[in-house]
C-alpha cells in the first residue's frame, strides 16, 4: 500500500475492523505495499540519554508496535533536528508532529507551565500523577498550550531528585550567601531569594565548571544521572533531598492538527503509549538510582548529608513567596497555583499517616 | 471475517502491517463482515466497585477503544460468571480469557503468589512498580504462572493502604492479645504471630460484625473505600500506616494460548492497557483517599491514631519470620523472596533520603 491507501485506512475510525472495510480491501488488492503515517519527535534529551531520552524512544517503540506499524515516530536528540529549547515552537509550527521535554523549558512562553513539571516543596511522583490525571492537571494544561496548537501529556516521571552536589558545607543559612550554584527553574528563583547566585550552564559543561571552581554547587537529576557524569569527583558533599525537584513530570506534546487527524484508536494508542512511559520511567528511575546510590556510597565513598532543617525552612518559606508572587502577575498561573494548593494541602495529609508513616515504620531498628 | 480468519490475521507477528497480508486481504474480500475478538474478563470485585472494579473496567475500555474495536473485552463482577475465588481457575482452563483480581488469593496455587500483591513492610506502589519492571519481578511472576497457562500483569495498585478500624486503643502488644481482627493474607499471619486472631470475612459483612462485636477490628482498604462501607459508624479509632499492605498490586491474568493467538500489535495493546490501568488506579486512589480523609476528619471527627513504635516493631519482625518460614519452605518462593529482599534493602536506602525525606522537609513547620 502506498502511504495514502494507510490514510484512507487509518480514516476507519474506532470501533471498525481495519482489515474488513470493503474500499480499503480494494485497494490494497490492487496496491498492496503499505506505507505507514510518519512522525517526527523532537526531543530535549541528548539522543538516548539515560533514563530521559530512552524514555522518549521507548514511546515512540511502543507507538510503533501497539499501531501495528500504522504510525511510526522517528525520534531526534537534541541539536539533531531543532536545537533543545526549540522543541516547543517545533511541534507548535508542525515542524515535527511530536516532542519530548520539561514543561518549565516554555515559562517564558507561558509562566504557568513551571507548575506542570516541578515545584520547589511541590508534589512527589505519586501526587503529581493523582494531581494530572484526577485532580484536574491535565485539563488546565491543556487549556494553557492549546493556543500554541499543542496537547501535552504526561510522558516521564524522575521521582524526588538529588539536593545536589557543593564544594562547601551547608550548616547553615549563612553557607547560602553568594553560593554559586547551576540550579535553573523555579529552584534556581528561590536559592537566589535566600542570598544564592543561582546559574543556568548545560548538562555537558558541568563537571568542567565544578572542576574549574566557577561555580561552588551544581544540582543534576539524582544518583543514576549524577553517577554517569563523574559529578562525585568534583564535589566534596552531596546533599538531598531535592526539595526544588521533588517528582519532576516529563512532558511529551503533541500537534493539535497531527492529533486529530489520527483515528480514534491511533488516538488512543498515542495517550496509553504516554501513560506506560509516564509510568516505566518513575519505574527505571527508582530501580537504578537505588543501584547508582550503593555505588556511590559504597565504591566511590560519597557522604550523603541532609540539609539542615534551618535551611530546609528558609528555602521552603522563599518558595511559597516565589509562587505567590507567580499567582499575583499572571492570571492563568492563578488558577493553576490555586488548583496545585489546595490539591497539595489535601494530599500531604494523607500522605503524612500513609506513604511517609510507611517509610518511618519500615526503616525502624529492630 | 470469522473468528479462525482473524487468528490467521493474528499469526502475521511483529513490525508487520496486518493489512497489506496477502492472504488476508484475500480471505477479507471473500468474507467481507468482520467479527471482532471477543474476551470475556471475569474479575474478583463487585461490579464498578469503587477503583478496584472500575479500574477493570477501565482496562477493558482501553483495549476497546486502542484496538478500534478488534478486541473487545466483556467484564464480570464477582459472581456474575465465576465466584471471586474461582477466577485464576477460569482463566487458566480459558472459560474466561482474562481475569482481574490480586495476586495473593491463589497462595493456594502458588504460594509465592503473594510477593505480587503485597508483603507486610515490603514495597509501596513506586518501589513495587520498580521491582516488578526493572528488578526481574514480572519474570518471575510469570514464570511461577507459566505452568497455569498464564500470563500475569501489574494491573493496578491501591497505594499504602490504612492500618485499621478498632474498638479498643492499641497502646502497646499487649492490646493486640486476643484481638479479634479481619486481616486476611500475610498480614493475618503475622498479627496472629504477635497474639492476635485474624480471621477472613467478605468485605460486605465487615459492618455488621463490627457492629455486632463479633470482632473487634477491620482493615479493609483505605479512606476512600472505608467511607464508602461507613466502617466510621462502628469503630472508636482507625490506626495507620498500613504496614500489611503498603502498596497493593492489583493483577491483570490473561490466558497464554489466548494472548499468544493476538496479532503482535493486540499484545502490545493489551500490555499498554495493563500499564496505563496499573499507573491510572494508583492516582485515583490517591486523589480520592485525600478527599475522603477530609471527610472522615472534619466532617465525621474520626480519631487517626499512629500505631505504637513497639507495636510496629513486634510487627515487623514477626512479618520478617513469616517471610523466611515460606522461603525455607517452598522453593520458588525462596528465589522470589531473595529476588525482593535485596531490592527492598538498597531501595529503602534510596527512598529514605529522596521521598522520605522530602516528606519530611515539605511537612517542617514554618
Amino acid at each position: 500500500m502506498k502511504r495514502r491507501d494507510v490514510l484512507v485506512g487509518a480514516a476507519v475510525g474506532a470501533g471498525a475492523v481495519a482489515c474488513s472495510k470493503p474500499q480499503e480491501v480494494a485497494v490494497a488488492t490492487s496496491t498492496p505495499a503499505a506505507d505507514p503515517i510518519e512522525w517526527k519527535m523532537v526531543t530535549t534529551w541528548p539522543p538516548n540519554f539515560p533514563g530521559l531520552g530512552t524514555g522518549a524512544s521507548g514511546l515512540a517503540e511502543r507507538i510503533g508496535q501497539m499501531s501495528g506499524g500504522r504510525l511510526t515516530v522517528k525520534v531526534y536528540g537534541a541539536g539533531e533536528l531543532v536545537p533543545a529549547l526549540e522543541v516547543f515552537d517545533a511541534v507548535s509550527t508542525g515542524t515535527a508532529q511530536m516532542g519530548h521535554g520539561g514543561a518549565y523549558y516554555w515559562k517564558g512562553k507561558a509562566e504557568a507551565s513551571q507548575f506542570f513539571s516541578a515545584v520547589p516543596f511541590g508534589f512527589n511522583a505519586q501526587e503529581m500523577n493523582a494531581w494530572l490525571y484526577h485532580g484536574g492537571g491535565v485539563e488546565l494544561w491543556r487549556e494553557l498550550y492549546a493556543p500554541f496548537n499543542l496537547v501535552p501529556f504526561p510522558g516521564g516521571n524522575s521521582g524526588v531528585q538529588m539536593g545536589g552536589w557543593f564544594n562547601r558545607e551547608i550548616n547553615s543559612v549563612a553557607d547560602l550567601q553568594g553560593l554559586k550554584m547551576r540550579i535553573p527553574g523555579l529552584g534556581g528563583e528561590v536559592l537566589t531569594r535566600v542570598g544564592g547566585a543561582s546559574v543556568n550552564i548545560p548538562g555537558g559543561e558541568l563537571f568542567t565548571a565544578m572542576q574549574q571552581g566557577t561555580i561552588d554547587a551544581t544540582e543534576w537529576v539524582g544518583p543514576y544521572n549524577d553517577l554517569a557524569f563523574g559529578l562525585y569527583r568534583v564535589a566534596k558533599y552531596c546533599y538531598y533531598p531535592g526539595w526544588h525537584e521533588p517528582g519532576t513530570t516529563l512532558e511529551a506534546i503533541v500537534n493539535k492538527a497531527a492529533l486529530e487527524a489520527l483515528p480514534a484508536d491511533l488516538q488512543a494508542i498515542v495517550d496509553a503509549a504516554c501513560r506506560a512511559t509516564n509510568e516505566d520511567m518513575l519505574a527505571e528511575f527508582t530501580a537504578q538510582n537505588q543501584i547508582a546510590l550503593t555505588t556511590l556510597i559504597e565504591k566511590h565513598n560519597v557522604q550523603l548529608r541532609p540539609f539542615p532543617d534551618d535551611v530546609l525552612r528558609a528555602l521552603k518559606k522563599a518558595s511559597a513567596e516565589v509562587l505567590a508572587e507567580i499567582a499575583e502577575r499572571d492570571p492563568f498561573s492563578r488558577r493553576v497555583y490555586e488548583s496545585f494548593s489546595s490539591f497539595r494541602d489535601r494530599v500531604s495529609a494523607w500522605h503524612e499517616v500513609s506513604e511517609r508513616a510507611f517509610y518511618a515504620a519500615r526503616s525502624l531498628d529492630p
